[in-house]
């Protein structure tokens, strides 16, 4: 069997046959087979069927289905199967359920029922993830290892007794002395003094507000503590199939778990991805773009997605024909090399018997989800090539998976502000402009970007600003927004006036914050017009800013700060420094990036109609431009002289190029052709 | 004393004397007579006055009473007190306290405080049943036993470990084997399976969506453990009281307990009935129809009602005058024998003092409550020989208590999809046409009906579809609507293409279903037009529906599916079968019906005006004709050569008849008298 | 050092330097010392600083501040610092923990966790207090002390056993046997009856509505149970500082703990006040007035109030320019000698960072924070001798804290009904007319009263009629309305028709409660109109009256009650009582006031414009007149003859004066100078 991923587009599943008598196995392997499934994830949620008693396992069906597996030529990506304990684990150990913050301990019969700080949970997995890595460590079969099952998606933190353990040592670790935890925590405040490690405890249901740093260490020992699970289970697997490659899958833009760190750990990087199809539409961009950014612009793998609808919304509305395709090459226009779902053949019994699959409960001859898939499984047979190439970006926005924890934290001027918001302002714009977009992080390298979005850093951890500093005094140009730079890494205010690390770069300083009671829009005015309106509708927040050097850009309109400046610039070293004191409508944030595109020189790979997207690929030589019509109505693309083959249909193209509603096309070039540059 | 109920029209309310003093009961007496009151429900509440440790009873003020009730001619219904346990037994047995799935154990100082699985409850309910029918088998009062009170209504289960093992004999019981409840319950679904019975728990509170099989016999076993509490009382008060009829008080369309099933256990059924008076309107009548149709048509009883208003809505908007007439009224004309209410004299302290009565906190002579009270009992007096007739029925609705616990279980298509809205619409144009209608169950007798509705069976189990194909097939008229047929009894699949069981009734199959994201109205264009308007408003359900057979009588006018059927019918033997694949305005379902009803031969019994319902008793030779007007505007009836006599009146009546706001009259005339046929 | 409060307008905050670096504190003092600051409160959350360990105090910190303010010159209001349990106390004691009504016991790590019934937290602040009142006793600098810290904030009741115990014993006194505590709570409903004490409990999570008497006693004795522990506090200071005020603050209208009975208790009382600054404005006004009321008319303080925003609501606006000043004065003007603030110094740690303060984050002299806060401490200075002098008012709201209880507990004819908005409705129009209003209780003096509104009196305890009816009987104009004279003290219904107790001083009774479902308003026809408008909107609940001698002032217009009095007015002995019998728009309650003022004489202290308020403070001789711009617009105000000193400027006035946007003047005269009677 050939490497991974390279040379191919991964297709295939989830696929739990353990649900289902071996009669059926073989009809799965036939369809699959007919639909260009190359990979199956199996075992995710068969510990129980795998062990009954501590050392007693029970391998005989998953041997049968390996061995079928490689005999239809596909692929297993193993699970450990760690993500739902077995009823016979949890009774002979109750201290592994999950207790939540106000003390009721979970039971079983549904999924993910473990404290992540549990001892005996954590040895149980060791067992069986090196059962199971002895067992199939040379099957023809395995290709790759899937550890655990999305992580914390219902159960993100315990609070329980044996967590207050596990905390207590991470703090130690992490801040070497009960003085240097009380200095962190600012327990100097409302009598929160610690005298002793054993009064330390989770941040478990209190009379009102917890204290923020207790809070705030409490999430990264959170995401610590599953990624310990995770390692845990690692390092048996990479003892034992030191070349096979690990990952787990992530869950979009996650707030529980620190996925850039996490990205660090594993192989490569996988998402699961459930947009909302209808009604209020759901891109999946943002999240392809960060998966991708995680992992430093690694390819990466869609493990799930659903063909047709979801169960677990309240109403779970389907994809109409073709959006299913889109997406999926969507997904590959930003860098993944595979598509997968969840899952294969759609249960019979359980809660998930609602959820759209691959091969429904009908028969599949006469099923929209069978033929799309198949059809888009044999369609991805001839784009090999494509895998391992790499997207292209000249234009970032920070993020900090911790300031999303602090920031959002309560007890701030406004607590409806959420730092998605803020980032996806940026994003939308970037993508209606099909600007080629990476997330950066602190320990990214920037020097490849032209233009650096920074919304709502809350938290400017130590060196942050002097990066971000950095790169506009190399000649790029940064975009901050309101409420940045307020505290350091333990939550505490950078005093000396906001926003203190940034003062110097944006040549300001803000007085105060004055935040509107309702979600009414008020006037900004620009002063300065390059390229923008006259006014535009703000809300939601607003700055009392004192220029120190500064242009005022626009002004507000209303209050007793009216005058004052909302927006402005200023130049430092080769670059300059926006800022932006308030939050807009999204007409602001597009009419802004077309004046920084223009001044930054960045432009789309192709200029395309609204509702196009157009992104690039590169490697080896190759370049692959990607149109995506993202409108359920045909487009006319003019190509501007560029031409090239389009691989899907294999057809030269030239002049022009006509797009079906969420149509797709692929177009090969050399690198470097002129064409399209 | 006479027999019960026949020859009279019971009447009176829920008597709580052991609130007032002695005194106070002697008054009492004396309007009670005044008012008609025939009957009154003593003891409800009383165990922590009967009873004040085990073995120490206090009988003597409730012989005082039983005694007082004889010497003026009153009946009393008498409660086995065991509904709210006293605080020495709670106190001596804290693990008789329910517990919430989230663990919570719940407090005294309301009422219906007792775990149903509570040994320990189950055993003092029997020592005081005991004791309370030796005390009065013979005493000349006692007319029947109201056992309990309001079973479930604020704890409808318990999560506790004395559950959890009587959950497991009921399991084991059911099932037989573990195997049988793993493959039952789909184990294999997310690692669920149990290797020993110990493992087995109810499903207390888990990190997401428990397992549905686990839920649903959770639900059954529920209502059984409290039908098993009733039947403990029962069978001690059949043994020592044969002869005195045995119910207890049922509440409207009460989710949490199957009373279909209990109906069969008791000796007829009761039914507690609190629709909200104004604002948006309750009508009862749906509630008059199912609770005739539980004990298969046979004569009921309102236990309780309010003469004004309750006290336990958020706001509690009082009757108009005339109100209360007309409903009490529309009960007895939908079967009733019994108008009872609680309760007689309102309470001066508790928490249900602002919960309306027959006489209130003020002076008898100058309430509204005691005037209408005293009117209508006095009114009730005449009409003894209305008991015992019966409902005239020609419609069905099908009904299954556990398909309503199914379908809303959660994780489907659409989750804001209920049975009693769906059941509702059809219910709605049968009484607005006055078209008499029974529910039905899975072990009724369909054959003296003409036309039934099938809405939403979602769970068709073994026997259902074949039992509703024999009906259309003999000539029958079934109505099915969208989501039926999906899953079996264990709530699995049932495989090979929706609706399994039922697509060769209906002559087609659903490919997929289509929910909207929104509640906006979409159109469906009717293509044949047997009385029916050109389009209607759809909304909140759509399916992809191919024919195998089915002529299309409408279709979709939007989405992906427009232009496919959204409603067929298909003759199937003598009969045929309509399939409504998507959610309608009421004008809809209210246009079918003038279609299906003129198709299959169904008349009301009298043409009356809109707001005007006729229903029909018969029975020993004579027939009861019953006029409701439900506006509070006067209405004018055309009889239509209809004579006989108007018995409230005692007039004579022909040509027509003025019914007075919210007026009601009865005719009598003698069975199949060609006037009203 | 000076006494407390006379001869200083009191001005300054809450200070916590320990969590600051001493040298902080020396710059704290200058900027203090500019500001005009003479008090700060210190000490508050400092237990966990003070003490280490049962008998292990660390003052060394606490003597080198006290010693800092004393040199100067500034006063300490010294905190007991017992509001926040050091967390080696509770984990010595994990029994003190609060714990909620379905048995979740809090957890440390934010404030106010503890039981107050507590046996280790009552015995450890009693050790902690005679500790620090034996250490500064002597010290220059202790002015007052501050117990505790806002009590009951966030744990209102605790419903452990150690709670159950002492419950049992505050209703041993309350009742004296169980017997009656039987007949109070009216156990006879639901089987509620006891047999033992040990059967008794507090309310804890019940399946439906609990004991209304159970529940209204635990709120009296969650009460006092928390008046028990500030006065453990208060006999130890008064014991060793006997010369020393005490007090504790605060919080406005606060259901939880009667502070009328508290403030009997304490040497003067504190009000902390946070009214939301912009939208939805709330004036502080109405509980300036309660708070004056509270201790019957004596001066009184601000002790927290914020400069700018506060940090815990959901969205947390800042006071513009000048609205702080004006309610300073708005107290000031209502009988305040102090106004202090939360806090000196912003901190930049823990969860109120970003709550305002009087030296912000940055530099103060950039602040408006800090400016303001100057400005207004200097021109404090100036105003010494208006401390002392009492708030004018013949105009008086009858409140009943045991009546908000009992008639907010629900199961009521409109479980929507909140005194406060009663309430509210007539102290909005008399604060409009600038007419000086008391609130009054039930051991109030009312003889110097010529009006009392009666709003909402639900409860009407033994002698409350009584006294009104005096009131009336000689000579005052009552205003009472609907739902009023319901129940005893015990929460029983007064039998006999309602308003049982008012019947005969309002001469009328009321049949029965018609509530509406909505709240669309209906119309109220005036029939008589001394002033009034010929009709007025009402709403949301409706009396059905019959007149027994009151006059009918206005009838309803809809309903089966239209006709029937809505508004009546009945002669009684020399005075006069109306009844309002339902919830009417406030035009209404403004017209109404004008007519009342009219006829009974009453006239505000001069002829204002809309949004001016003008009060009056009197004593020594000396008469000082309050006028108050609430608008953000310059008014103008006619002086009508008065002339006197405007103390803000210096300057003489005459004719006429100029009030600034929110601005304010104070105008001196000699008292009973004729230009202002």
């Amino acid at each position: 069997m050939p490497d991974l991923p390279s040379s191919h587009i991964l297709f295939g599943g989830d696929y739990n046959p353990e649900q289902w008598p071996e009669t059926v196995w073989k009809e799965d392997m036939l369809l699959m087979r007919e639909a260009g499934v190359n990979l199956v994830s199996i075992g995710i949620f068969s510990w129980a069927k795998l062990q009954s008693a501590p050392g007693v396992f029970h391998f005989e069906w998953m041997d049968r289905l390996m061995d079928l597996l490689a005999e239809n030529g596909i692929w297993a990506d193993l699970a450990t199967a760690t993500a739902s304990p077995p009823a016979w684990l949890t009774c002979r150990h109750p201290e592994m359920l999950p207790t939540l913050q106000n003390g009721t301990r979970l039971s079983i019969g549904s999924r993910q029922h473990y404290n992540p700080s549990s001892r005996a949970y954590r040895e149980a997995c060791a067992e069986l993830v090196r059962a199971l890595a002895l067992r199939y460590k040379d099957h023809p079969a395995l290709a790759m290892w899937h550890i655990n099952n999305e992580y914390a998606c219902h159960v993100p933190a315990d609070y329980g007794d044996e967590t207050a353990a596990a905390f207590r040592e991470w703090l130690r670790d992490r801040h070497g002395s009960l003085e240097k935890l009380n200095e962190s925590w600012g327990t100097a405040f409302w009598s929160q003094h610690y005298h002793e490690w054993e009064e330390v405890l989770p941040p478990r249901a209190t009379p009102t507000f917890a204290n923020p740093g207790q809070c705030l260490d409490f999430q990264r020992f959170c995401s610590d503590a599953l990624l310990e699970c995770c390692l845990i289970e690692a390092r048996i697997l990479r003892e034992i199939t030191p070349s096979k490659p690990i990952t787990t899958n992530f869950m979009e833009w996650f707030k529980p778990l620190d996925y850039r760190k996490w990205a660090q750990c594993l192989d490569f990087t996988c998402l699961d991805i459930y947009p909302q199809p209808t009604g209020p539409v759901q891109t999946p961009v943002k999240s392809f773009d960060m998966t991708r950014s995680w992992s430093d612009g690694k390819p990466w793998v869609i493990m799930e997605q659903v063909t047709t609808h979801v169960n677990w919304r309240q109403r779970n509305p389907t994809k109409p024909p073709g959006l299913m395709r889109l997406w999926s090459y969507q997904a590959i226009a930003h860098g993944a090399d595979g598509i997968c779902y969840f899952q294969w053949r759609q249960a019979r019994a359980g809660a998930e018997k609602f959820h759209g699959s691959m091969v429904g409960h009908g028969e599949p001859s006469s099923q929209r989800c069978y033929q799309e898939t198949k059809a888009l499984g044999n369609e991805l047979k001839g784009l090999g090539r494509i895998a391992g190439t790499t997207f292209h970006a000249e234009a970032a926005i920070f993020f900090d998976q911790e300031n999303w924890w602090a920031l959002e934290q309560g007890s701030k001027p406004n607590n409806d502000l959420t730092y998605v918001r803020g980032v996806e302002n940026f994003h939308n714009a970037l993508h209606a402009l099909s600007i080629g977009t990476d997330f950066v992080f602190e320990d990214s390298d920037l020097s490849k970007y032209k233009l650096l979005f920074v919304p709502c850093l809350y938290m400017a951890k130590p060196g942050v600003a002097e990066k971000i500093g950095a790169f506009v005094e190399a000649g790029g140009t940064a975009v901050i927004t309101y409420f940045s730079g307020i505290v350091d890494g333990n939550d505490h205010i950078h005093l000396g006036g906001y926003p203190a690390p940034f003062r110097s770069l944006l040549g300001l300083s803000v007085e105060e914050w004055a935040v509107p009671q309702d979600d009414l829009p008020f006037k900004v005015s620009v002063t300065r017009q390059p390229g923008l309106a006259a006014s535009y509708n703000a809300s939601f927040w607003a700055e009392v800013i004192r220029s120190e050097g500064a242009e005022t850009m626009a002004t507000f309109s209303e209050g007793y700060y009216a005058g004052l400046p909302a927006v402005t610039r200023h130049a430092f070293g080769k670059g300059c420094a926006w800022y932006l004191g308030t939050e807009f409508e999204q007409a602001f944030y597009d009419d802004l990036l077309k004046v920084l595109a223009r001044d930054t020189g960045l432009t789309p790979p192709l200029a395309v109609p609204a509702g196009v997207e157009v992104t690039r690929r590169t490697g080896a030589g190759k370049e692959f431009l990607f149109l995506l019509n993202q409108r359920n109505e045909a487009q006319s693309i003019d190509l501007n002289g560029l031409s090239g083959t389009e691989i899907l249909t294999g057809r030269q193209i030239a002049c022009s190029l006509e797009l079906a509603p969420w149509g797709v096309a692929i177009i090969e070039t050399a690198v470097g052709s002129e064409s399209i540059e």
